[in-house]
Parts: C-alpha cells; sequence; structure tokens
C-alpha cells in the first residue's frame, strides 16, 4: 500500500472534489470488502465535511460465489429488492451516494452464463427506482476506484500480486492527479478544460457523429436538443458534483432511432464478472441488429436482450487518445478507467440530464427527442488512434471533431 | 484460527440448527467485517440448504469510530432508517435473520457518553419496526459469534492478540458443541433437555420468583398467561429454530408492574460499545427507582431514561450455574454467552411469544397480562452461586427452583 498520507489525499479528493459532501447530508457508500481501508480515510472526511451518516454497503465476492456454486437454480431470478428500495428511499431523503469500484473483474468467468444473466436481470430490475435516482441525477454522487488484488492480478498478470497492487495503486492515483501537490485544485482546471469541450460541441448542435477507423463505419445520430457534459455538473439537489474521478470524457444522448452502421470494440470490456472482448455490432434504425464477440459473445447477447432498450444507444462520449489513463498504456479490465481512455458508447438507459432541461421533463417529452430507456447502461470503448469524428450538421455539412482519436481543434 | 473444518463445521451448525434455513429463503446477515471468513462458510452452507438469497450487512468499527471523532454534534439524532425498513421489508418477505456478534465490547468506551445515548436511541427508534418482526419471531432467526480481535483483547487482556483469539476460539467452538463429533445431534438432545426444564415451570403456574443472594432480594411477578420458552421454538412462518447458539436459558415475561426489591449484577454488561459493572437497582411496582453502577453508571442511567419501558422488565431467564459457558469460568463481555452464564433479566420490550398464545394476540390483550414495551431490549446476569430462586404461588406457597444456582430438582 501507498503512504498512508497519500491514500488519505485520495479519500479527500473522492468526498471534496468528487461528492462535495454537504453539512448534514447522509452517505451511502458500496464498496469491494478490500476496500475497508479506504472506506474509512472515506468516512472520515466525509463526517469532516458534516455527513451526518456514512453507511458501507460492502460487496462479499466470497458470498457471491458461493451462490453461484451452490444456490438452487430458481435462486437466480431473485436480488436484493428490500436493499435497494431503501438505497432509493435514501436518495430520495437527499443522501449522497459513493461507489468504490475495483470488484474482480473475471469473478463469475467460470460460472454458467443463463445464471449470471437471471441474475443480472433481476438485479437491474429490482435496482431500478435507485438508479432512476442517479441516471437523473437526484443527489450528488461520485465513483472512484480501489485496487483489490484480483483487479490488479487482472491488470497486471505477469507480475507477483504484492508488485501488481502496488503498480495499479500508482496508476490510480497518478490518473485520479491524487499524487500531485493540490489535487483540489487540479481536478477544478481539468473540470473547466472538459467545460469547455463541452460547450464547443453545444454550440455546433450537430444533427450526428460519423465515425471511420478499422472495422468502423458508424453515423450516430444525436438526440433532439441533447446537451454535451463533461462528469462535473449540477445535481437536481443542487449540489455540483463530479461523478467519475478519473473523468476525461464530454458525453451526450444519442438519439434511440438514429444508428446505421458497424462499429468494432477497441479494448475488451468487463460485465458483471465477465470479459467480453473484440464486439463488433451492426446498427439499423438505432438498433443493434447483429452482434459478435470474440470472446463472452454469450454474455455480450444475454446483455443486449435484457429488453428492448438494451440493443439501442443510451450515451455517446468523447475522449482523447492522449488523456492520462490512455497514455499509462494499460488495459484496465474496469469501466471507470477504460471508458476514459478512450471515445465509448454506451447501450441501455440515457442519461435525462444530457437533454437540454431533461432532469425535469416527463418521460413523454425525453422520448419524443429520442432517449432510449433500459434496465441497463454498459459502456464499451470504440476510440482510438486511428479512428476519425466528423460533427454533421442537419443540411449534410461535416466538420471534423477527432482525428487520430485527438480533438481536431 | 483454527481448523478450516471446524469453521466449518460450526457454520453449517448456525444454518442448520440455528436457523433451520428452508429452501427459497432469503438470509440478512449482520456481521463485523472481521468475521468476513465465517460469513462465507455460512453463505454457502445457507445456498446448500436453497436458500435464494444470502445478503451480507457488515459493520465497519472503524467507519464508527470517525463519526464520533468527526461528525458534527447535529449528526447524532440520525439514523440508517431506510436500511432498517429495508431489512423489516426484507423479514415481512419471509427472509431468515443470522446476526453474527463479536463486535468490539468497548468500542466507544472513550467517546462522548451523551453523543452515545443519543445514537443509540435515533438508531432504536429507526430500528423498531425491524426489532418488532425479530422479537415475535415474525422469521426464523439465530445469532452465533465470531472472535474478532478486540472481543478476544477484552476476554483475555493479558495474553498477546493471537493468543487471544486463539483462545476465543476454543471457549466458542466448546461452549457452542461444534468440537463435538456431531454438532447438530447434540444441539437436538440439549434444546429437548431445555424443553425439559420449561414445561416444568409451565405446569407450576407460579405468580412470581423471589430471588436471594448478596445484595439481592427481589419478588418479580410473572405476566398473567406467561409461558416458559427455551431459545428453540416454532416462529410465525412455521420454522423451528434456536434463536442463540449457545443457549442455556429458559425464559419467560415478568409482569411490567410486579416487581419488588433490590438486585446486583453478577457480571458486567457490555452496552453498544460501553462496559457496566456492579449495578445496584431498587424495583418499586415494577420500575426501577434507583440505579447505581461502580463503572458505567451514566450510560445505565441514560439506557433506563430511554423510555419509560427501559426501566421496567421484559424478560426473566434461569440459567444453571453447570452451564459450559459458565464452567469455562471466562467473563465473554458479550450478551449471547454471558447471558447463557447466568440467571439474567432484561430490561425493556417483551418478547409476545412468552405469552401463550402470545404472538397473535392484539397489542391490548398483552399489555393487560402485563406486557412491557420499549426501544430496548438489554439482559443483565443476576445469577451467581450464592443466589437461590424460589417459586412462588398466587396463594403464597414457595417451592424451591434454584439453590446455590442450581436447578433445585
Ligand atoms: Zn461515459
Ligand atoms: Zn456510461
Ligand atoms: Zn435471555
Ligand atoms: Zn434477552
Amino acid at each position: 500500500m501507498p503512504d498512508d498520507a497519500l491514500i488519505d489525499r485520495y479519500a479527500e479528493l473522492a468526498v471534496r472534489s468528487g461528492l462535495n459532501l454537504q453539512p448534514g447530508q447522509q452517505l451511502v457508500l458500496t464498496a469491494p470488502l478490500e476496500a475497508a481501508p479506504l472506506v474509512a480515510r472515506v468516512a472520515e472526511h466525509a463526517y469532516r465535511a458534516g455527513a451526518s451518516l456514512v453507511t458501507p454497503l460492502y460487496n462479499d465476492d466470497a458470498v457471491t460465489l458461493a451462490r453461484f456454486r451452490h444456490a438452487p437454480d430458481e435462486a437466480f431470478d431473485v436480488a436484493a429488492g428490500w436493499l435497494y428500495d431503501g438505497t432509493a428511499a435514501a436518495f430520495r431523503g437527499n443522501a449522497a451516494r459513493m461507489a468504490i469500484a475495483g470488484d474482480d473483474p473475471a469473478l463469475l468467468s467460470g460460472q454458467n452464463p443463463d445464471k449470471v444473466a437471471r441474475a443480472n436481470r433481476a438485479r437491474s430490475r429490482a435496482y431500478k427506482p435507485a438508479m432512476e435516482l442517479i441516471t437523473s441525477f437526484a443527489i450528488n454522487w461520485s465513483i472512484v476506484a480501489y485496487p483489490t488484488r484480483a483487479w490488479a492480478r487482472s491488470v497486471f498478470p505477469d507480475l507477483p500480486e504484492d508488485e501488481a497492487v502496488e503498480r495499479l495503486w500508482g496508476a490510480i492515483l497518478a490518473c485520479t492527479r491524487a499524487d500531485q501537490p493540490d489535487p483540489v485544485a487540479a481536478w477544478k482546471a481539468h473540470a473547466a478544460e472538459l467545460d469547455r469541450r463541452a460547450t464547443w460541441l453545444n454550440e455546433r448542435r450537430f444533427h450526428s457523429l460519423r465515425y471511420r477507423g478499422p472495422g468502423t463505419d458508424l453515423t450516430l445520430g444525436l438526440a433532439d436538443d441533447h446537451e454535451w457534459l463533461s462528469a462535473g455538473g449540477k445535481a437536481q439537489n443542487g449540489v455540483y458534483c463530479l461523478a467519475n474521478i478519473p473523468t476525461e470524457e464530454v458525453f451526450t444522448m444519442p438519439h434511440r432511432d438514429r444508428a446505421e452502421g458497424t462499429v468494432r470494440s477497441t479494448k475488451p470490456l468487463s460485465y458483471q464478472g465477465t470479459l467480453i472482448d473484440g464486439i463488433r455490432v451492426r446498427f439499423e434504425g438505432g438498433r443493434i441488429v447483429e452482434a459478435r464477440a470474440d470472446r463472452g459473445e454469450e454474455t455480450l447477447q444475454s446483455l443486449l436482450s435484457t429488453d428492448e432498450g438494451a440493443a439501442r444507444l443510451g450515451e455517446v462520449a468523447l475522449v482523447p487518445q492522449s488523456s492520462p489513463i490512455s497514455q499509462s498504456g494499460l488495459l484496465f479490465n474496469n469501466t471507470l478507467y477504460d471508458e476514459n481512455a478512450a471515445s465509448h458508447i454506451a447501450v441501455g438507459q440515457a442519461y435525462p440530464s444530457t437533454i437540454r432541461g431533461g432532469a425535469t421533463r416527463p418521460a413523454e417529452e425525453l422520448a419524443e427527442r429520442g432517449m432510449n430507456r433500459s434496465l441497463v447502461h454498459v459502456d464499451w470503448m470504440i476510440g482510438s488512434g486511428e479512428i476519425d469524428v466528423d460533427g454533421v450538421h442537419a443540411d449534410g455539412r461535416h466538420e471534423p471533431v477527432m482525428r487520430a482519436g485527438e480533438w481536431a481543434n
């Protein structure tokens, strides 16, 4: 483990820059068991910031695995709705939410894919009320990561475990700027730069984006009244938060019905304990009509068939290849990191806030503008140094947005 | 740590004899973070028994301490109602409950007693709906223990920590009979013996009990229609469970308004992180009108003033001095163990099931028979080898129940 002082600074960054936790707020915190040392530091900074109560909810991989190994078949359609409903109630009571990512990316790789799919579906369904409060930014929330041993092993399979953890800690502290003298100030400057990019894109009001590169020729329509955002923004409870640390993306809402062409993933995706790699999909009328993967294809298919919205797009995000995460040259097997290393799209649920005024508009108005709905929201990477992106205006005019994976201007 | 096989047998005992978990039931499991190795074994046996979902909720002492050290004063009237309501919903949906005890008995000893009291009161209030489902045995539940390092240190303050943990493991496995060749069979026989004692007492239908010993001269009225029970019994969901492992007690409901005289505690009590020792109280009309303690008196006073029922009795239990826990000669600083080492009484909430047919009788009928209600239920030990207990019939006749701490017949 790195210096206590560094971990403490990372925890403080998460609470102050990530959550911007307000006096009197409760904090609901999900974390892998192994992250307990970071949870303790986060709790201290949360209480120093005036939190009334910090409640950690730990994920226990051993308990999850025991289920797949020993539970009866009927078990896999059951989820802890009572717990998720409780969490939703906490959010409605203005509790902030922090998620500490870092679970074993391959935890369920060896398990029966049908059971994994059913368990995920049951969980997504039960989690929906809480997830909608999160995706609509009802409250301030943030995701950070902790380098568990299993995660570190998957990132550095050739290193001894202790060294792998050490290296992953180093990458996390560097990518989150927690190793800089004043991380809070560094994030303020970085968030301003992301805002500037979002503002430029919002002024353009592109009708669609055109992606071109090896295996990719995709025209992706943007939702009417779409708004480009960065992870920094004001939640509905009035609190400005940074939903991801690190974050390098600007993102908006694709139009549910307007994606045409083919796209190839540029990094593997870890979905609920299964690695999916080498994804190739074809869109027609916004829907994925053909999907292949070199690895984990069964899991990909079952993800896409979760519900009608799971085969349509809910997010499009642009990230330059020069991002520190991309520059680390690492494949993190973790969405928080990998989605900030490359431009990406997400199938499933869209964020209402990526439509102008969307957080408070009725559902039908959002649907009219092209918003997708689903129980899932899964990001996968389609950017690389070989991808060009054009903005396409309603009149057909093209304008360069990215060239060879970098901002064109 | 002892042999994996022994821990596994202990976990199996908890699931099979303690919970008697039924196929399709969810299991809600609370545990100290350190108990994760036992939680994993319990989860496996729960799934083997047909559990649909095991959800561990971990207590994190570091987070609790961070609150007392850093949270603002207003924080201490807040509790995780959303989580307890969720738990209550799980119980209403027929989830079983296991609690793994073993938290640091002196965790909050150094903290401001007023803040501790306020936090406890807020928690008790928020926890009430869930607690009522537990005390009325709406579902099958059981409590077992795990020897955390802090608990082991408090039991063996003079031993090196590793040795203390080893010794406490030994005591737990012996007292729970998990070190016997067939623990499940051993518990079946032991539960039958406790049932025999309860049946004898139920046939007597005593009006009250009279306790005499050093510092103690107490006449304790029993509730009308009271029923003596052992920890083994059928929950309202029809499942026979053993609520405590280990258990050595038979217990029933005292009459809320009929306790007269003085009583002295015979072992220290650990209440929510504070040790209370040398308790002397005087009852008048069922109410504690005078209370002293050599240590932790402030916490005792604040416990008794939680609400009207907190200064009246909710349970009376008889335990012989020859119980294995008593014979271990250890003071465990943990109610699960210490209450099974000696006869005890509890202030606060009574168990409806300790009145005949009580689990399904309306509240007014229970109140008429003398049932006490409170946000709290706290056991403390009044038995020792120097205590005699008589049963007193309505007509004044006395009959020996215990002599010098042993059953008189
Ligand atoms: Zn994104
Ligand atoms: Zn996303
Ligand atoms: Zn008892
Ligand atoms: Zn009790």
